[in-house]
């Protein structure tokens, strides 16, 4: 161990540098940063196998700060490997610099924004999962954790996965600096305490003094050992280590030292150490799946098949084109029919268990390594990890996700889950793409849509089985699209889903009242087809929308949203779901919801006064 | 021990019920009811103190059940206890009927609704919690729970809080029937793991074979003999249990059994057992805090002031007026500043450390007891527990929750800790309130309206200091209200909190250029001023909304709504932030996504053509 010298004076070069980019910035977390600098000198300097020339070499390590404030650490690790320079290091958090208050993967390094606690230990099971099962290579997943973070339920979902797989390339850095941002943590110190709860999660912990090089120097090389068992180094900090004004003392979270000038001083005065992070000498490719064929899926019209169940068939399918194609499911795979998947390709399914943020984040994880995740669960159930998909969209992860059982129409098992607000959520992500088809073989075309598609792909399936609407060689969808299923001059109606079905059947009641309707089929909710429903506007008296989901932030918004700004008076009327449903039949919950056929001729009728 | 066979005659009249109940529904989970009859037989016969003719006695024991799919088993043990009688438990998931698929407060012996497995366990650490440090009684909360929950992270959050706070009027009955819906979970029956986890939160674990009478009363008397910590009775159990048709079979999830009247047969036939279930004898009054008193906070007009901090001084104030107002937060008090209810109220102060879904589900539990939560964190993370807050509607829940840290506004930090979906969010939320703010006057003021308010209200608060707007003695202020803080008969701009600002300063532009603008403050976004909107829309030329938030779902597509229907054709141009966002400073980032005054400006002056 006679190189450890090098990794005091690289520690402080790290702290220094936390404390110089903080102070530039008139913000950040030097002191988050100066806890774990000893953790990242030993790191970078002898553990870690990343070429910082090839951030897209995927035979790579990975190195993800899950405590993302811990920012101005990340970007000092990038300066003393070499990944950027001093100059850029004091642009940290100004306008139009890619070294954001919390890193995201404008950073070619950074696999994934972090910043949301507890988001970095599951994504960083995701990343492992597929390095190892899905293109079998040796590498490893770094994660650096802060103490603070560990009460969030997430972290123990990551915990219970990585044990369970026995995921030994993953190895957790958790920085236990006692101090939170307003106070002391649970559990301050005690490291006996997590290593329990990281124990009977199944992972081999390691205990040191977090400032000592020696301890950490002697559990990284354990760590590297693997033994079937994913590992964690809980080392005990101290924040803003280095520096007496501020070291261990609490009111000194996120903001720039008091006085860098003296700080730096106590440090030892700025350094431009170098580090030569080793490489990766793995002589290997990443293990592809190939392509074995599947035809897509077709259904024959008129016959009723569920939208979820045509999910399954078709990412069947689209597996077997494609071996890029993995699936995930929350324990529900008889549900949503990824079942099917799971049969045809059990090495790119993943179990996901009850546990929808670790099913994101692993998601989001595979991503990161070029796979092409589709992740399925209840609709109502994908709002438990709303906070990956959110983060997701800051990583830019291009993922797909499908939840079923939307809506009232589920009948019978009550309002706990339905999917009522799946669309307001899904379309509040950035650069997402929400689609609802409403027959099957539409279904097999939009998956196929999706796979090609960038961002966040939402796709809504039904739980009940709906007549199958378009011929299988039917290819005329597209994302931003919509369907005209019936002409009509005197009102339009547009629906998705189970409401386009009952559009079409008030569209036949109107008729005997000579009532013209044309009937639009709204499947691209994000994107919105403007031109349709604008044309629409114009040509007819009156839009009525009906929707399976609350009045917000549905099909009857983007519809508005569609019109707002085009000075076209038409009125829209909205049919949602408005009252808290409770169990019941399908059909007598769309009725008591108001959007059942028998409303939409109601409402057209009332609006056009006949 | 000389009563437990009636308790095995009890568990199987449960389990007939359950079947029975099942069967006549034609849908439910009946085997996932038989794996937990025997617990709930000992329950009630001996150890739930519970008068179920008075289902708001405040000294009854509580009893959640977590695995809300074995509702069968719930309504089967109400017939049992005598609080619902034959007739009514054969209308178990039929339309109208109260019980509904899964069990929703309706019952008035259900605190809250669950189904949405994972929440039952975190919900009741909150109502232990009031009970003991709030209320200060010496009743028990009850939690039945699935194996297959203790996958979700909410369950470790649970977990953590429940032992951190040495919660030992608690507990929980873990039903490890080995089978989740599609397969076998990840342990089995392996309890020991299981016990390892809950022993290093912290709680004394009991672990017993399920179906036996004498382990179960020898563990149930054990869990009652408080220690100091929370307890498990983990119980080993068959899925189905009773029927070799069925039970410990995978695939026999969630339908009603093949053969019912073979499996009641086989079950010993219909039984009407009825068992007098003890009545709490403590004599004992809730404990209440006495008003102290706490003017509102004023803040001179002109000055400049965070919305968030006058939010924690309003919620001061509230506390000393309204003893029954308690405050969590997600361990960031300083910033959210309920930092200062903590220093005033600390007996109604819970730290919830960082897991937002604890810090609902406690909030949710503590409204049960009746006491006014209001928790708080930054808005970008109430996401991580929007499965909380979607379910909290489901258990008719009344509570508000403050999102601090509001959009682009916050700067530096990054896009991770700008809440830019909230007002998406919360608007989907079934009978929700949602608020947001520009002035810290206007904050005193609707805090003081949230309290008064039933269902979930949300308030948006911003991270910077705005100028005061109002008066302090203005209390001209509702919910579905806004004020008009300009008129001008040219064109209406819309904005709430830094837009609303924004477009003042936009007004004073274009009054320049002979441009005279309404200014309308939409400080109510849900509801929504309706009239204030169509008035404006009518008077003026066009609308400009502007909000720090995606463009879907938020305050533009709320004022769309206002206007769908209304016939107007008045062109809305939505501006919001529809680029992800870097950092910068409020000012660079504001302008970059085109909603400071001087965007407001542009686009009023190109929709005018001037």
């Amino acid at each position: 161990m006679d190189d450890l010298s090098f990794r005091t004076d690289l520690a402080q070069q790290l702290r220094v540098d936390s404390v110089r980019a903080s102070d530039a910035a008139g913000s950040g977390h030097p002191t988050s940063s100066m806890s774990a600098a000893d953790l990242l000198a030993a790191l970078l300097d002898g553990h870690l196998r990343l070429d910082f020339g090839k951030p897209d070499d995927p035979r790579n390590d990975h190195l993800i700060f899950s405590k993302g404030h811990a920012s101005p650490l990340y970007y000092s690790v990038l300066k003393a490997a070499g990944a950027i320079d001093d100059e850029e290091l004091l642009t940290f958090r100004k306008f139009g610099s890619r070294l954001e208050g919390h890193p995201t993967p404008r950073v070619p390094w950074t696999d994934v924004a972090t910043g949301s606690l507890g988001q970095g230990l599951p994504i960083g099971v995701g990343v492992a999962l597929a390095a190892r099962d899905l293109d079998r290579l040796r590498n490893r997943v770094w994660v650096l954790c802060g103490d603070s973070e560990m009460t969030e339920g997430s972290v123990w979902e990551a915990l219970e996965h990585a044990g369970h797989a026995g995921l030994d390339n993953l190895v957790a850095l958790v920085d236990v600096n006692r101090l939170g941002q307003t106070g002391e943590t649970m559990h301050g110190w005690d490291l006996e305490v997590y290593s329990a709860r990281f124990h009977a999660a199944g992972w081999r912990t390691l205990l040191v003094d977090g400032h000592e090089p020696e301890q950490i120097e002697t559990a990284m090389q354990e760590a590297t050992t693997p033994d079937g068992r994913p590992v964690v180094i809980l080392a005990a900090t101290k924040k803003g280590k280095g520096v007496a004004a501020v070291e261990d003392e609490p009111g000194k979270h996120g903001k720039p030292l008091p006085d860098a000038a003296e700080a730096i001083e106590e440090l030892g005065g700025a350094r431009d150490l170098r580090v030569e992070v080793a490489k990766p000498t793995e002589d290997a490719v990443p293990h592809t799946f190939s392509a074995t064929g599947g035809a897509a899926p077709e259904f024959e019209l008129g016959s009723e098949v569920a939208t979820r169940k045509a999910y399954g068939q078709a990412l069947t399918a689209l597996g077997g084109r494609r071996g890029d194609v993995v699936a995930l499911d929350g324990e529900v795979s008889n549900s949503t029919f990824s079942e099917v998947f799971r049969e045809a390709h059990p090495e790119r399914y993943f179990e996901m268990y009850i546990a929808e943020q670790q099913m994101l984040a692993t998601a989001v994880g595979m991503q990161v390594r070029g796979w092409t995740p589709f992740a399925s669960t209840f609709a109502a159930f994908l709002s438990r990890a709303y906070d990956f998909v959110r983060m997701a969209a800051v990583s830019r992860a291009t993922l797909n996700l499908m939840g079923s059982h939307a809506g009232v129409a589920i009948g019978e098992d009550g309002p706990s889950q339905m999917g009522l607000e799946d669309l307001a959520e899904f379309r509040a992500v950035h650069g997402s793409t929400v689609l609802y088809p409403s027959d099957a073989n539409q279904t097999v075309r939009l998956v196929e849509l999706m796979a090609e598609q960038e961002g966040i792909s939402y796709l809504r399936t039904s739980r009940g089985a709906l007549p199958v609407l378009y011929a299988p060689d039917d290819a005329d969808f597209r994302i931003g699209g919509s369907r005209t299923l019936r002409e009509g001059d005197d009102i339009t109606l547009i629906g998705a889903g189970v409401t386009l079905h009952e559009a079409l059947r008030a569209a036949e009641q109107l008729s005997v009242a000579g009532i013209q309707a044309r009937v639009i089929d709204l499947y691209s909710i994000k994107p919105v087809d403007v031109d349709a429903v604008r044309g629409a506007a114009v040509e007819t008296q009156a839009i009525i929308t009906a929707e399976d989901h609350w009045p917000e932030g549905g099909l009857g918004e983007a519809v508005l949203s569609a019109l707002a700004g085009s000075g076209i008076a038409t009125p829209v009327r909205q049919l949602a779901v408005r009252e808290m449903p409770g169990s019941g039949s399908p059909a007598q919950l769309l009725h008591q919801a108001g959007i059942d056929a028998e409303a939409i001729a109601g409402a057209a009728r009332k609006v056009l006064g006949r």
